[in-house]
């Protein structure tokens, strides 16, 4: 069946506040640097109230790679829940607008629209704080069949695997892909998430998933090891393809027996990494889409990763299609 | 009397809506390049539907000055008007977080928190739309006579002469100010709001302005010429100083008969110009404040609008103190 779309994602809807922070303001608030950690709404308030003055940018692991995959001028859909206030018209605005396609309607009433407090430090990395909100609602009914049936890949996100109606929205859009006989994607997405899912995602993977993206500390998790190159080994044998980013280091994609190194896209300042993951899977599931060779896939994905770190906020802010096209990609 | 705050500011409260758009997107919504329109909540939904995908930052001109002085480390106030939602939320937290006294309470119900929809060209420069909502609101009764009268330097915003209860908060924050032997220093804001409000812009700087901060555009119209040497020998002989900036070409500060100009701070890439009189006024307060000569004051003047102008959103990043320090300022 021809496709309606190269990509549908799902994942937790979340807007990000973004601020600087110092080492020391981590260490005061007990904050592992690099982490996603959840927090209740008691909690995301007094954070924020002890937090620097920020900016604020529509975010969420899954949807700014559909966001990254559209910015390329591929088709992307959208699946997520936000609540009807002012951070949730942000969100489906900036989705929108971006060219996905975004069909949920709000939440109405409590909770508000999940958020996601970044703290970055000088260095660029981000330690995330989140509060799902409205995401947690996210249920079963709404995974729309057509939307899921119609994409070539489904990308899910491994945070999907905290909120419990979200993991059974995450069953079912698994089976109706699987059933129409289109290619599973899943990001393993925070260290902390495989520690406290592993055995639940490692079923999950050997079971449904033909494409795993991880970075370093999430693949060393999954298999409890702290020998890279025996976890690169092992998720190359569960699954058909399986992309491994290094930070500055690139990545490396193992597909079949091959184990391909990318370089990293040189930046000349990381001002925040926040969304680079996230846009590595875009460029990548992007080269997919086209019909790339996998070496390819790996230079579109270091290109939006590499476009990310340059600025504040998770999601392009150049036209990755134009940058691509200028890169000679 | 000993001061309070180095600088009490009065403005529109505002949460900007920053977004990438080309020059056409311009001329097809009929926006007059680098200007500032009002526009009404229909107008401005209608036009947020159409822009790009963006971030959110808080603003308002006044404020990012009062920010600014606060990020050099002088003593800030802030009287302005938000409502009780999730922007007004977002401009209290920012400006309070980068230590600005803030202390009204916000609107509740309707209108929501005011809104500036920013397009920014490729070149960095920025076109606003205003959509005023709840800073409509400020009334003179909102005019808190114990921060007014304590601060060095009362800073209003030409802008604010656009909103008719606004602008008898103003006159009341003059009086008070004069009264207690403060200075009074007044941004034109826009060449615009110029063409509006002339004449009761000239009676009031004749009557009682002491510090006047106008780009070229806004001088020219305040004084319906073209002759940029002229319009500065003019508004020099209405008040003790006017600092007129002229972005790449630096600054000009006129003061009881002397000239200085002032070079621009170099800057790698101008990302977005928004905020760069407001961080231009908080550099030459703070050097004010501190007792700096006006050359002096000229240079940290130009270094905060070097370093707003380097990101997107209107408030420094970075801070200013240290960037001061760092330059030997």
């Amino acid at each position: 069946m021809p496709s309606l779309y190269d990509v549908a994602a799902i994942g937790n809807a979340i807007v990000d506040v973004i601020a600087p922070a110092s080492e020391a303001f981590l260490e005061a608030e007990g904050l592992a640097k690099g982490s996603m950690m959840l927090i209740d709404e008691t909690r995301a308030l007094a954070l924020y109230g002890r937090m620097a003055g920020g900016v604020e940018a529509s975010g969420g692991s899954a949807a700014n790679t559909a966001a990254g995959v559209a910015s390329f001028g591929g088709r992307a859909a959208y699946l997520g829940k936000v609540a009807d206030d002012q951070l949730g018209e942000v969100f489906a605005h900036d989705i929108r607008a971006i060219g996905v396609d975004f069909r949920a309607s709000p939440l109405e009433g409590r909770p508000a629209t999940g958020a996601c407090l970044i703290n970055v430090t000088p260095d660029g990395e981000r330690t995330m704080c989140t509060y799902l909100g409205a995401a947690i609602e996210l249920r079963d009914t709404d995974i729309d069949q057509e939307v899921v049936e119609g994409a070539s890949v489904l990308y899910l996100e491994g945070y999907l695997f905290d909120p419990p109606e979200a993991r059974r929205a995450f069953a079912k859009a698994a089976g109706l892909a699987r059933g129409a006989g289109r290619t599973i994607a899943l990001s393993l997405s925070d260290a902390f998430v495989v520690e406290r899912h592993r055995e639940a995602l490692l079923g999950f993977i050997e079971g449904q998933v033909d494409i795993v993206f991880a970075n370093e500390s999430e693949l060393k998790s999954l298999f409890r090891t702290d020998d890279f190159d025996a976890a690169a080994r092992s998720i190359g044998a569960m699954t058909k393809i399986a992309a491994v980013t290094r930070g500055a280091a690139g990545s490396v994609v193992l597909a079949e027996g091959a184990i391909i190194a990318v370089e990293a896209f040189p930046v000349e300042k990381v001002v925040d990494t926040t969304g680079a993951g996230d846009q590595y899977a875009a460029g990548f599931l992007f080269g997919l889409a086209g019909g790339r060779p996998l070496e390819s896939c790996g230079r579109l994905a270091s290109l939006a990763a590499s476009e990310v770190i340059s600025h504040y906020g998770p999601r392009p802010q150049a036209s990755l299609r134009q940058l691509a096209t200028a890169k000679g990609l």
